[in-house]
C-alpha cells in the first residue's frame, strides 16, 4: 500500500504560524493525492491511522548500515551531503514495514512499531514523554506527607529490579522516597548509589557526614535548629537528589526532619501571590559558598531565581538557603525589598506546607534537592546524645537513566 | 555624619515598573531631606560618592555574631523572625565603617569597604560581575585561533598559581586553551585535574580512553572522521569543560582536530539569519546516548534548543552531535523542516568559521564543552599508525571556584 500526501512549501521564509497554516491548507487540498516526488511528508497508515511524518525526518533517521551505526546505536550520516530538500521516488509498505526510495536511489526501512513509537500525534508524543522521557511529578502538601513517602527495603532495592524501578519510580513522582532497614554501616549507601551509578561528588566530598563539628565550613555541621534550605545552590550543576543515611538518631526530643515540596508552595503561589511569583522567578539573587574543606579552598557564587522556570514555564529547580545566599545582590536596587516580601512569604508557605518526622537508625531519606526543602530542628549535642547522617548525591541524569534501562526491561516498549 | 533618605513604599502591590517610577520620583521629593525612621534606603558616603543601600538588605546581611556564622561565613539570621518592614533608629558613620542601630535596637557594623564592594550601582555591580563571578567570553572566528588558543607549560601549571591563573582565565574568555610538555603517561592528566578540584564522571568513567575500538557504544572510538559536536549533550549537566591529552598521534595525514566557536557562530546567525536563529534557540529536540559502558547500561535522554540562551538572552550552552541527536522529535511536526534547514545552516557555519591542526604527543587540549564544537579527520588506523588520547571532564562549578580563589589571592579585592 502507499499513501503519500505532500506539501510544497515554495515560500522558504513563512513565520511558523504561516507554516503551520500552510501545512493545514496544503494538506486539505491533497487530501487523497498521491504524488510521489518533492513531498514534504509522508503519510502512513498505521493500525487503521493514517500518521505523518517529515521526509527530512525520515532520511535523517534512516535505520541502514551506511546511515546508523548498529553497536554504537548512533547516527552516522554525513552531515555535509545531507539534503534537507530531499525527495522521494517510491513508498512502500507491508504488513510490518515502510520502504522508502529517495530521489538518489537510496532506499530506507524503517520497522512500522519503529515508526509508531516516534509518531508525531501530539497526544503519542506525550504519553511518550511521561512514559519514558521523565515520569510527571506530582505536588503534595505536607498533611500528605505519609501517603506519599512510601517506605521501601534496602535488600529489596538491591536484589529485585522491580524493586529498584518501583523506588526510583517514587522518587521522581513525589520527590521523596524512605529506605528502611539500612545496615548499619557507614558504606551501607555506596550499595544503593551502585544501583543506580554513582554519586555526583562535591567540594564536600563524594560523600559526607552530617553531625555537630566545632568550627565547622558549613551551618549543616552544628546542632542548632537548620532552616529549611535545598543543599548547594550556588552550584550550577545542583545536586539533583539527596540521600541520608541516619546511622544515629539523636534520643532527645529535637533533630526532627522537616521537608516541604517546593512544588506545592510555587503552585500555591502563582495561584494567590502571582506578584510574589513572578518576582521569584524573575528576580535573579546570589548563592554562595567560600571555605576551604579537606584542605581545599572554594569559592562558589551562581545566580539564578528562587523559582526557576523550563522554557515551557513549568518550575524546573528550587533554590533557597538562608545561609548560602551571598551577600551580594545582582539585581536593580528597587526590586530588593518586593522580592525579600516574597522570599519571607515563600518561606512562611514552605513551613505551613511541611511535614514533620524523625527518621530512625537504619533510614535512608531519599529526596529531590533541587524541588524540596530540608530543615532539622535544634538538638542537644552531648557526648550520650548523639546523631550522626552519612549522605551522598546522585544526579537526576543518572537516575533517569537507569528508570528508563529498568523500564525497558520490565515493561518492554514496542518500537523502542 | 548621618546621611539618611527615605521611601515609603505604600502601594504594595504596585508592578516593578511602577515601583522603579516611585523610586525615582520619590528621591527626587526627598533627595534633601532626612527622616531618621521608617527608611528603606540608608545613604552611605563613600570617597565622595553617596551609595543607596536598601534597609532590609542591610539588616538580611548584618555581620554580628547573632547573625553571621564567622567559621562558616554564612547568614544564620532566623528567617521566622525576620522584619521585611525593619526601622531603623539611627545611623553612624566614621572612617572605616557604618553603624545601624535599628528599632529593636539591634546593632549592625559594616565596614566601609564590605559596603563598596557590595554597592548596588549597575556600573559596580558590572564590574564585580566581570571581576569576580565570572570572566567575560570572547568569541572567535577559527583564522583567529593561533590567536587566541595561547600556549602554557604543564609544569608551571602545576607549580605557579599564576600560571594556574593565567590558563583557567584564558579558558573562560575563549572557551580553549592548550598545555603543552606533558609527561607521556596515563596518569599525567590527573595532576592538572587535582589543580582545580576533581573531574566530573559520567557513564564513559571518571576519565575515557579515545582510540580505535571495535563494535564500539560510542562512535568517538572510530577513526573514521569524527563530524563536529560536543560532547554528552544529552546530559542535563553536561560536561563543562573537555581535557584531551594526546599520548600518541597519528602519523598519517588524517586525524586533525577541528574547533569552532559555538558562540561565534550563534551571534553570526543572529545578525545574520535571525529567523533560523530563532528555530535553533526556540525548538527543543532529544538528545540520546543508549547502550553499555564497563557492563553498566544506560539510556540517557535530555530535551533542549540547539543554541540556548539564559534569562538575559545570552547564550548558555551549545547542543549539537549528529550520532546522538535522538530519532524522537519532540515538537510540533511543521517545524520539522525548518528545524532541520537551520540546523544545517548551523553546521555549514562552524565548518566555515573552524579553525584545523593538529595536536601533538604532550598537548592537553582543553575547551569549553558547552560552547565550542570540536571534530577530527578521519585517519588510518594499522598497528603502526595509532592514536591514543586520555580524556577528562571538569565542570565550571569548579573552574571558575578555582578562579575564584586565585583571583583573591593574587589580586586581593578590597571588601570581599
Amino acid at each position: 500500500m502507499i499513501l503519500l500526501r505532500s506539501l510544497r512549501d515554495t515560500n522558504k521564509k513563512v513565520t511558523l504560524l504561516n507554516l503551520f497554516q500552510t501545512v493545514v491548507q496544503t494538506n486539505k487540498l491533497h487530501l487523497n493525492s498521491v504524488l510521489p516526488n518533492k513531498d514534504d511528508f509522508v503519510n502512513i497508515n498505521l493500525q487503521g491511522n493514517s500518521l505523518k511524518y517529515p521526509s527530512v525526518w525520515l532520511r535523517d533517521n534512516c535505520q541502514c548500515e551506511q546511515c546508523f551505526h548498529q553497536s554504537a546505536k548512533s547516527r552516522i550520516l554525513n552531515l555535509c551531503k545531507f539534503n534537507v530538500n530531499v525527495s522521494i521516488k517510491s513508498v512502500v509498505q507491508d504488513e510490518t514495514s515502510v520502504q522508502v526510495t529517495w530521489d538518489d536511489d537510496h532506499v530506507s526501512r524503517y520497522a512500522l512499531n519503529w515508526l509508531k513509537f516516534r509518531s508525531f500525534m501530539p497526544e503519542d508524543q506525550l504519553k511518550y514523554t511521561k512514559t519514558l522521557y521523565r515520569p510527571v511529578k506530582t505536588p503534595w502538601h505536607g498533611k500528605d506527607f505519609h501517603k506519599v513517602c512510601a517506605k521501601h527495603d534496602y535488600e529489596r532495592i538491591l536484589y529485585s529490579e522491580a524493586a529498584l524501578y518501583k523506588w526510583l519510580q517514587d522518587l521522581s513522582t513525589y520527590g521523596v522516597a524512605l529506605i528502611q532497614n539500612t545496615p548499619n554501616c557507614d558504606t551501607a549507601l555506596d550499595g544503593i548509589v551502585e544501583k543506580i551509578g554513582f554519586t555526583k561528588r562535591t567540594h564536600y566530598g563524594v560523600k559526607f557526614i552530617v553531625e555537630n563539628v566545632a568550627n565547622t565550613s558549613n551551618v549543616a555541621y552544628l546542632s542548632s535548629n537548620l532552616q529549611m534550605h535545598v543543599d548547594l545552590p550556588y552550584y550550577e550543576y545542583c545536586p539533583g537528589v539527596n540521600m541520608l543515611h541516619c546511622l544515629v538518631q539523636t534520643l532527645s526530643e529535637g533533630g526532627e526532619n522537616l521537608l516541604s515540596d517546593g512544588h506545592h508552595t510555587a503552585s500555591y503561589m502563582k495561584n494567590n501571590y502571582p506578584d510574589q511569583y513572578k518576582l521569584l522567578t524573575d528576580i535573579e539573587v546570589e548563592w554562595s559558598d567560600v571555605g576551604v574543606e579537606h584542605g581545599n579552598e572554594f569559592f562558589k557564587l551562581y545566580r539564578s531565581s528562587v523559582i526557576c522556570l523550563d522554557r515551557h514555564g513549568y518550575v524546573k529547580r528550587i533554590n533557597f538557603s538562608v545561609p548560602q545566599r551571598g551577600s551580594h545582590f545582582p539585581g536593580p536596587i528597587e526590586t530588593v525589598k518586593p522580592w525579600y516580601e516574597a522570599h519571607s512569604l515563600f518561606y512562611e508557605l514552605n513551613q505551613k506546607f511541611a511535614a514533620q518526622f524523625k527518621t530512625e537508625a537504619g533510614d535512608i531519606l531519599v529526596f529531590d534537592n533541587i524541588r524540596l526543602l530540608h530543615g532539622r530542628s535544634a538538638y542537644e549535642d552531648k557526648s550520650d546524645n548523639v546523631r550522626k547522617l552519612i549522605g551522598a548525591y546522585v544526579d537526576w541524569d543518572e537516575i533517569y537513566s537507569r528508570l528508563r534501562c529498568l523500564k525497558a526491561k520490565l515493561n518492554p516498549l514496542e518500537g523502542i
